[in-house]
């Protein structure tokens, strides 16, 4: 049996707080404050988030996306459509998006539902790629078990020398996924765990916010 | 409609890989040397991690916690029992844990059961915390709705008031949750996105490992 004794770790969040008498009326104005903020930063992965999913037993699964575009109010993000992500989201879309800033000490928790972004959009993000990563995507069979001493060096190679001056189309497993939130809450960290916490809720066309007790 | 272009952002994770000729055979070690290394360079808030419920209806939830003891194998932090995650942890157990370290492009998921831990060891925990957070834990009704002007000094003074002299009882709602872990992978971000994934798998009292495809 293994210990690690950590209860002596202890940040007191006080960098900033929210200013509940001036709120923004629609939460992806905040999220895009927020986020150029981290951005104008230079922290690293600021895009990065953990998706959580729900397999068909109900068990929640979670793992680290990263956000590529904000379109239309709509959180996109790549993968490939036979990991387990992609097949729990074909059985159930509801996706709870987490980005923990934590060098801000924020937190923004996203839910929504999540379907596949068009062709044509998984085609001009895959083009846009560096061709390393296309490969990528193309070799690697996402979530299988392979061989303990798999090298995929061999097969980036073997797959150079099969598309030698050929474009690289992209596969029909890999592609875009869109949420569409209906549900965001921002959460500003606050000295003695009195954290700030701002919920926003899609009401047919609009967003109504309430605040949340920390 | 707002936009956010960033499908520029891009990091190339290069900092290090999983030697799968060398694999450790239980993964609480692993945790543990991984653990030990972010403490020691002294990132922020090394022991956050986001935690996934899923309710009622199979919507999945994720928020930030503190891991506060890894004891006995079990993963262990503290919370509001009626909070959103108490309420689905009472109807749905099941849970993931994620630690993103990103300055080590390092991830781990965790899935297991969690339960409430002893009452006297809340307690312990309870009494160990700074004075200004136990009061807030006594006067923050977690997840609830607000007025949006909510002032918590008056809240965080009138207990001071009502207290004076005396220590600070644990509230009944305010305790610890136990995650017994029967999943846990290991995630080393690699270049071109071929990451080494190292996934163990609870065999009745053995782990049992594998790798899975990037």
């Amino acid at each position: 049996m293994k210990n690690l004794d950590i209860n002596n770790l202890r940040e007191n969040y006080n960098l900033d707080h929210i200013d509940f008498s001036n709120v923004r009326k629609n939460p992806i104005d905040l999220f895009i404050d927020w986020f150029n903020f981290e951005k104008s930063n230079n922290y690293k992965d600021v895009n990065a988030c953990v998706l959580s999913t729900v397999s068909s037993d109900n068990i929640p699964s979670s793992r680290v996306v990263l956000l590529k575009y904000l379109k239309n109010d709509e959180f996109i993000f790549f993968t490939n459509y036979n990991s387990n992500k992609g097949k729990e989201i074909s059985c159930n879309n509801n996706v709870c998006l987490n980005f923990f800033w934590v060098n801000s000490e924020r937190q923004v928790r996203i839910n929504g539902k999540a379907t596949k972004i068009s062709e044509d959009d998984s085609d001009d993000y895959f083009n846009a790629r560096p061709i390393e990563s296309q490969i990528g995507a193309c070799v690697s069979s996402q979530s299988e078990i392979i061989d303990i001493a798999h090298d995929f060096t061999n097969d980036v190679e073997h797959f150079k020398f099969l598309h030698k001056n050929k474009k690289i189309k992209r596969p029909n497993h890999w592609g875009g996924y869109s949420i569409i939130p209906h549900k965001i809450e921002f959460w500003q960290g606050r000295p003695s765990r009195l954290h700030d916490r701002l919920l926003y809720e899609k009401c047919k066309e609009d967003w109504i916010f309430k605040r949340l007790s920390a």
